[in-house]
């Protein structure tokens, strides 16, 4: 191995979706890019394994939707096909231990305090979203006071009922994979916002879940490292990131050592952490990558010999309000052809650290009682394969989907989350501005660095770094309307003000009719 | 080098207070410990420099006080004294642009609604520091409870007056250089628990800041390490630890590599993500390590030609409550002979993120400016030398003093912070008891680890991995007593429900008066 063989214009770290893209786009440049993967796989949170049971299965980030356009781009170009997740039949939302079957993005209410509660607390989010730059969500003009609540404490200033509360949470838990008092609410709320708000975030029709990759997600990463070639090493970690010579020197943990002008780091944040560097990182920078934890999750697929839940007129949806249930959210998993009938299912945030601890056979007979339960049927107990993955034990993820920003952190250290620091410059699903936390986040990202990186070298002007992806024609995007109703409504406590002001006109005219003053009396 | 040359019993990563006496009484039960440290230097968050201008100075950690038993034994045996920090003049309080001199540990206060405020606050927060055991506060009767809080929302609770409110953030701010809205309200209530209590931790006499070590703190580090001679291994970041062999295999940046039976990890628990692991941490550590940041701080010494202060009446102490200092708090810093007049302050949390992007001479310039104005002297204004160290910026601390706690984490993941790993065990400060966080807290963490490893080799019983440290002679812990008064006194809201319910009597007795119900009517 000599020097100049090991010489490079672009080193990548990380071979997920993000550091692929980066490196994909420089060499369509005419750099030379090498990207070095810890792991002895690409892909990152995305992870598609083949096996008989299954015929594939993603074990890691699988979900696209409409708005999502750069994976989408990405994928056509490699012809991975889209299908939608099967939504035709009944959802059903289990809570206080019975299942009720609903269609819609969420669970209907018949309660009209609670409906009013509902409709506040979506339309209360997306609002204050609206006033979050999602470029920089640290200028939004309460970005201090947001930042210093949690989402929990936001939560109890917004809703008034505890169905409601309930309900946020899970939401808190589905979308972040953490708990709702773990977090800043400026940075779920710009999270949620990045999205394209409470409906497009949790929609499956319409939002984030609305499709999957016909053969899996792992393909995109591996089509693109196809491409690359020899550009792309497994197995090599990287320990040490040296800029203070002329051209940056990494060393990795097997001692191989590799120079080039510049580097896109593309791990998550925190995974910084795993290089030593030199000269070390300005010190906010190096603050902050201890302060972005990756959430908590456990993703489950139980496999059946029939789909036996559409023969109930279920579509595998199930929203699952219960302390005792391992999985909060499901969606069927079944091949879009109807073979390998199966339900993908999230054990999140404070479940996953509780049920770490048990084996897979445990977790499994759990996860097939609340199935049993919700769908109320015994078939359920029956499963013919499982697959699971702990994103929590993986060293080189830290967990998944994405990382958090607990209270205080996106204010004090947001500015430098994806500033360059010498020669590196930082990609990652984290330092997108659309979708952050998916897989169209790390393209944005990963594509994002390699132009500042062009433009470092003078081969892209500065204003052509960020640039909008053109809408995917085969996954059209619907907007989201509200009702005039949904826009108008009063919350609960406008409802109460609005009673106790009618209360008193009404005190008053009874007052008036029996003192003569009013014109009919 | 050969393999048998590097190998050892015990694996010591990390050449702080924690892992020098770890590596102490390894050697000194006849086993053969090395200390890999990654930087040029021993002693981690302590650091003395030498210099003419200065003589010597704390960069780092400092102070020690009564209780703190463990350091100050070492410091005894090595010969190395302690002095008192100088707190014979008149202390300064400086809020809404007055400063005011005071004796003792906290500002008195004369507006008797804020004095019950105040009084209600520490009362309250040492209460429910007794419901949190210090070894697992996990198992505290409302942890749960009190871990899902910020303390800000648990002082928002507590305090009725805006004066204790804002002092109450400066108590986070000074001991714990984090804010209230970033900190678990259940650790930071442990954390004032294990060093004894809100007087014990804040107080200069009597407290943890009582004193200091002639010649500096870093000098009880190379005393140790001078000890262990060439067992301790000086930049030598470890950056793998391979346990999946019959000898331990440690890798450093360098490339040389060392075998052990054991390793004891003694860096804060967020550096252990500076090492790659085989196999990988298990699911809940691998995730602790990405949730538990550093403090935020700058540590500032001011030289002057003279003690100005003391010439004043003013012993050097100073307590700064505006938003636009720089600083929060001062201890002279003037040698115990009188020499080298100096002022130590810290720029902590939110300030130190300000900060950090000012020049060194900005800094100066500002803290000298407000110096001048809460000591109200000119003098304040000429400096004759300036001390600074930022360890916001250092890669292997990552932050100072210590790790804090955001919502949720101590109690999902508190359990694992010192739970050993296959062969691996852990030590650094975190991961103490009694004054987690201080030099002494290393201490006792570094020998409890070391005792561990003795007890899993078989040559130290279960039962004495933890011993108690019997009280240093010269320095005796006096007990804080409370009065009766402090002890019963109402808080405002107390008092408010109190002139309630009298009024009412009051108001029943005028009524009953008139009506002539009362006997002596």
């Amino acid at each position: 191995m000599t020097a100049a063989s090991n010489t490079y214009d672009v080193i990548v770290v990380g071979g997920g979706i993000s550091g692929l893209s980066a490196a994909k786009l420089l060499k369509a440049n005419g750099l030379s890019p090498v990207v070095l993967e810890a792991r002895d796989r690409v892909g990152g949170r995305t992870f598609t394994v083949q096996n008989k049971e299954t015929k594939w299965v993603d074990l890691g980030g699988a979900y696209v939707g409409p708005t999502q356009n750069r994976i989408l781009r990405l994928a056509r170009e490699y012809g991975v096909k889209t299908y939608k997740v099967n939504e035709q039949e009944s959802l059903l939302h289990h809570v206080n231990g019975k299942s009720y079957p609903f269609k819609g993005s969420f669970p209907p209410v018949w309660n009209p305090i609670v409906y009013l509660d509902f409709n506040n607390l979506w339309r209360t989010m997306d609002e204050m979203g609206k006033e979050i730059p999602p470029e920089a969500p640290w200028r939004a003009p309460r970005a201090e006071e947001w930042d210093r609540m949690t989402m929990q404490q936001l939560f109890e200033r917004i809703c008034w009922t505890s169905t409601v509360l309930r309900f946020a949470t899970l939401f808190v838990n589905v979308n972040v994979t953490s708990e709702p008092h773990e977090v800043s609410a400026l940075w779920f709320l710009w999270y949620v916002k990045q999205c394209g708000g409470t409906m497009r975030i949790f929609s499956t029709t319409n939002g984030g879940q609305e499709r999957k990759f016909s053969g899996g997600s792992g393909q995109i990463s591996e089509f693109m490292a196809r491409e690359l070639g020899e550009r792309v090493k497994l197995r090599c970690p990287v320990c040490s990131v040296d800029q203070s010579g002329d051209a940056v020197l990494v060393h990795t943990l097997d001692q191989q050592s590799f120079t080039a002008k510049y580097v896109i780091v593309a791990t998550p944040p925190a995974l910084n952490l795993k290089m030593h560097f030199t000269p070390e990182l300005p010190p906010l920078r190096n603050q902050l990558i201890h302060r972005v934890p990756m959430g908590s999750v456990i993703k489950c697929m139980v496999y059946y010999k029939e789909n036996f839940w559409r023969r109930k007129g279920y579509c595998g949806s199930m929203v699952i309000e219960e302390e005792g249930s391992p999985i909060g959210l499901t969606l069927d998993d079944t091949k879009p052809d109807g073979s390998v009938p199966a339900i993908m299912g999230f054990i999140l945030a404070r479940k996953c650290r509780k049920l770490c601890g048990l084996s897979r056979e445990e977790r499994l007979k759990k996860i097939c009682e609340i199935y049993a339960r919700v769908l109320g049927s015994d078939e359920a107990l029956h499963p013919v394969h499982y697959e699971e993955k702990n994103w929590c034990e993986e060293e080189y993820s830290g967990g998944c989907y994405t990382a958090y920003f607990p209270p205080g952190v996106l204010t004090q250290y947001g500015r430098v989350l994806r500033e360059p620091f010498g020669r590196l410059y930082f990609a990652g699903t984290e330092t997108a501005t659309e979708w952050s936390g998916y897989m169209e986040g790390a393209v944005q990202a990963g594509e994002r660095a390699a132009r500042e990186v062009l433009c470092a070298m003078g081969r892209v002007p500065q204003t052509q770094i960020w640039q909008a992806e053109p809408p995917c024609a085969e996954v059209p995007a619907a907007p989201f309307s509200t009702s005039f109703c949904d826009r108008n409504l009063p919350s609960v406590g406008g409802l109460l003000k609005l009673l106790g002001v009618c209360g008193a006109a009404a005190a008053a005219a009874a007052v008036a009719y029996r003192k003569g003053l009013l014109p009919w009396s």
